[in-house]
């Protein structure tokens, strides 16, 4: 299996949200760069630097930034996305109008920062079990507006994308199965209003629920919580019944038992951890 | 498995949408209308008649128009919504202030007369293999803007919906396998980028396809355009393989062939007739 | 009198619709297409092939769709819009970005084959009464968000425009004349709080209507579901009263009634049915 | 004739401007009345009071401010909408949420203020040719973003609206006829692109222009800067060609000129002079 | 201290509110232009020419709406922003396509006119005091939509902005001091609960107001319809407090009163008579 | 001075946003919870549980996004906000239709974890503090899009908030500094051109640096990066000069060296760490 590049949606997708940044942060003008530049515009030359290590996250949509404020800017990453930085290291060159580079600099650091501080601390947890077949996802916890940001910077860090909302695929938990009566009446009649190519995944406590996720053609079993014996049994048990089931273990998964859980042979390992335990990455601009 | 009920998203979803359709119809006010009730507002009742037979699509869609110009207007189905209606029945009743019935009727019944005429065309589909197991689905060739609405009236047809959009599954067409190099690094490309729970679709139009698509793990493989027999052929190879892939039949489905080919034991039957080929359900507003 | 050539709003007008229909498909990102492109950007070429015969329309909006996605594109028609393709004819030759080109194949598509639908079946009746003076119009019975391209569709299919919505002309139906009492009160009343500018059309029914219509100076006055016979004595009575009064027949016209009607002498004839009965034209995307 | 009531469009149309104005004062939050009131909101009563003499223009607008904030509010007008006030009288009675009305006073007052403003200097020009049968119209020169609101004041004021925007009748101007040729190619070029039910005005300077705007059926001749000897004869070359044309006056109207113009016996006269020349109606709110 | 040069947000802020400015005008489409040009389209050249003298601006803006219908337009400006015009004289000329030419006109004209007109008015009043040290400021009563640009204006007419909404400063009116208890307890609450960089404003009729708000820091001290004989006081009072802390002048100041109230020693002079008393500038255009 | 007590703009700012918020978790439709309950509603009743110790907050955001949903929600905070919770703790009742519950789950909970994490962070910090005069403050380093929320939470943690963006206030750093030439000619600079309400601070390094910003009456200055000796220094230097100037000191403040920071004097602190550093608070929900 390929390794995650990192796909953005196209600008068309993200420039409305992007521009919403900025006017959140300029506001009706930004009083300080704009009364020095208005009347003498000048070019100029910023470097960001990194001031810790980590793995640099969100470059592409730093440039984009820049560029909805002028056009004319460029944008040059001299590290890599999605590769490491070191404390110190000039990660990116950026050229232009100089209040373009000022109005612009806020919105597009807190972006990097926060996506590279995700991309870093994902990285901790896939270096764990960079070996084995068992792939780490993510979950929806993300920040509000940043869905789609977050899940990519989750896979710039190594990670496998969960579902990216409540509308591409199902997640059938307690409260649905409380709900419908039993597991079966509830896949049965979510498979019969859903788009036909979407998965169901059933969440599972115990084995007995296993058992009736399977019966009832779930497409992925999420073993919620369970104990390393208990995953194991559950594992061989769904493997005996169709190969193309995929398993996914779930719940207080830390970086000191993620090893141990891969080890069960589950194919997918889940954590809301990468987002909401990551702190920013701190990195600066500098103004030559 | 249960029938489709028709689900339809939240009106939070809905609402932007609505108004952006009424705000095309009334621009800057309707001229008409108001110059007449403004200074002297009026009570009415409306009713919708059915002017041929067919099935009642959008009904809750129209109650909601009506109520977004004013939320004091009661929308009453007298058929309900996926019912047969034969011509002069009534299949509404509407009461509330006399200038929403008028400057909500155009949009409102254009929304019904749309919805009702590819549910009442999807019908006909349906109906041919209703005694089956295999499912009729729809495609993405939907008018622009009406996406969700006019998928939501296939199913009040009977229908199941294929993929929403180009973010809930994967459908590896000839253009992606070329560009791939083959079937087998499209999807392997394609499964280390997209959110796990995400299916993939491959287009085949003859057994090798299917056996390469077999190969490299296709949740869902269409036969696209191909003879019964073949049909035939790739049913039985897939099955051998694993009963959990799904299995797509398209390419120039009729209401004449649509039989034969759910009788191959494929799945699902996809075709876009019931959108594009669908006639609008003429209904009527008459005031009382 | 020239000929229609079909005149869109300035794109400041269109391209907002023209996105979020891109939106609509594209969702979250395309997941086929970017996971293989994302890391290997290609160019591509692709041809629109016509599968069946009809009047092209809706290239020049196809263009601007698939130039929101990337404006390094180009499209080039190689059929004239308006005029007549053959089944696989090529009607137009697109270079650019591969990823571009495949993401936004389907929405451009989308709105070719119907717009295209609607400009043949316009045409159908265009071409009836083409050595007559009488003139073909539309109908406010559109796709709710496509009034504007629906109705430039019918003028590439000959028909002239009828009022875009419910702001740019009056109409007084039945339920107007019940609310304000009488013909006459209707006009006056309605008279005297629109632009003035604007023209006043009445719904009559029979000669008792027209005379009343005339006597308070209605500028155009519709015929509607009347015979021949009636229709024959409302243009007479018409024209005598004043040579710049506009006539319009309207009601349950079909391609076999259409020329009767526009015998009488009316000046114009409106249906829905080129918008409403309209199927897609059948035409497909080939990359090279 | 009836009297122009002021017909706004339904507040679907509206909101989403109004919405728009009350966040470009709040922005962030109402640093002010906020601190004080979050806590421990209490409930008020404020009076609208008229500074000068003036026609009082756009309470049901202002009302609406209000209520977008807080739905809980009554907005009470003392004086009726279109009624003259005097100095230091009281036009409105406002109870509800202090917070809401602390908030929304501004918008609400530069709004009441502007459209009071503009009613009360259009009901000047109105009031000189009450008697006569010329009525008094407004242009397009309104603020932008006010359209809408600033052509309602001028009805308020008894004015009747000229044409609303670019789409809802046509004017040809003298950079039109010279882009066309002359006047009788303009009005054949465009009359084959228009909806049918739109008119077609042409500006004139002297009386060849009028006959050739008469031989080619303009529907509106207007007198731009003519003579008021020109203007006589340019009325009765059109009324004798057919008396369904109609005739409009343009071009320096003064308060002192308006009567001697209206006298020629044109039908109207247009002039931008309430909306650009008028100073806002000093109104100022109490709380108690 | 350096003259105000005019600052405006970048467009990113300013295009979305221009372009629902130029829809406002072109609805569905330029009837007259459009027609005439859509099928021949030509370049032209227009002149933007004074009828009157005063203060040009909003070049800037216009120059932007003619480039947002068609970015190949060029806008030359003759006279520089803030310069002033004679009656006859040539501000602007403007190359491009022909229809952007005509399409925008209306828009930037409008928006020209109505700035110019408060930038006259305004130099009006910075000219009786600009060789004094007091600054002549503006207020909130702003034509809603256009705050932002208006309050542009008046720094071109030489004035000083004053808060541009209610979150950028705190003023504590009459209102609140009844709602908080007493001028201490409103600021003391307010000053606790605002970002911390925001100044406050009180506004006092009498020197126990004034002490009270020295006593409790209020930055801002605004005399509000005082006496000369009481502002003379209360400047003595203020500058021995402290010589940080700002007197502003409110109430009823006219081209009369100003320069005697600027001659107190106050720091600034507020007045919305540059904003709501201001006549349109008389300007036009003309095509070659 | 009173507590900060957390301040909210209107719902009519918020709004918009959270409704994005939602359809970027809803999508198309929830497809597990939707399936089950769109045929068969249900009520329910929810509560909220900490599962670690910290400060609540985001309480009343999370009861509008559920009525977003469905304003028949009634959403009942059990700890106050800003209250510390307990692992296991009961913090909120919900009750109303299940599918609101179950559709606005993720987002509510999402905002409250990490709205809570930053209170929670933040109120380490002034705990620190808590009897001395030096108040906490927050940056401009915010997650775009919510600025607005994150730096409630600050407050809510007992922090003051800074400057909201580029336009409520000036901050003249290093590189304002090089392009204005010097401190002297940055202030005179930009007071020419901003709100004369507005405040500038100016960040400066030495002693050198502090007294230039008191020549030119900086109204606060920041002591960036300074040792605690110089920083001793700088407070009696500024003092002497004018007790009004706020004095602000910045960089790398942690838990460990806040209160030496602050018992120099120093009226204000300020650091991101709040914000950048803080994990989201551990809430969930339950269905009863």
């Amino acid at each position: 299996m390929n390794k995650p590049i990192g796909v953005l949606p196209p600008f068309l997708v993200l420039d409305p949200v992007l521009q919403s940044w900025l006017i959140e942060d300029i506001g009706r003008g930004d009083r300080t760069t704009q009364s020095l530049l208005t009347a003498n515009p000048k070019l100029g030359t910023a470097k960001w630097i990194a001031k810790v290590p980590g793995i640099v996250a969100g470059l592409p949509i730093a440039a984009r930034v820049f560029q909805l404020l002028n056009n004319q800017v460029s944008f040059s990453p001299v590290i890599s996305e999605g590769q490491k930085c070191q404390p110190g290291q000039i990660i990116a060159e950026i050229n232009g109008s100089l209040d373009a580079l000022l109005m612009g600099e806020r919105v597009a650091l807190n972006l990097a920062m926060r996506l590279s501080g995700i991309a870093t601390l994902t990285h901790q947890y896939t270096d764990k079990i960079a070996d084995l077949a068992t792939k780490f996802v993510d979950t929806r916890k993300t920040t509000p507006g940043l869905r789609i940001l977050e899940k990519y910077a989750t896979t710039i860090g190594g990670a496998i994308n969960h579902r990216m909302g409540l509308d591409d695929a199902v997640m059938i938990k307690d409260n649905h199965i409380a709900a419908a009566g039993s597991i079966g009446e509830a896949i049965s009649c979510i498979r019969s209003q859903i788009p036909y190519p979407l998965t169901i995944e059933v969440e599972t406590e115990n084995l007995e629920q296993v058992e009736e996720a399977l019966k009832y053609q779930a497409d992925i079993i999420m073993l919620d919580n369970m104990s390393l014996a208990n995953m194991d049994m559950a594992v061989k048990l769904i493997r005996q019944h169709n190969e193309l089931i995929k398993i996914e273990a779930s719940g207080n998964i830390t970086l000191e038992t993620i090893r141990a859980v891969a080890e069960t042979g589950v194919d997918y390992i889940s954590s809301s951890a990468p987002i909401t335990q990551a702190k920013w990455l701190d990195l600066s601009m500098k103004i030559e």
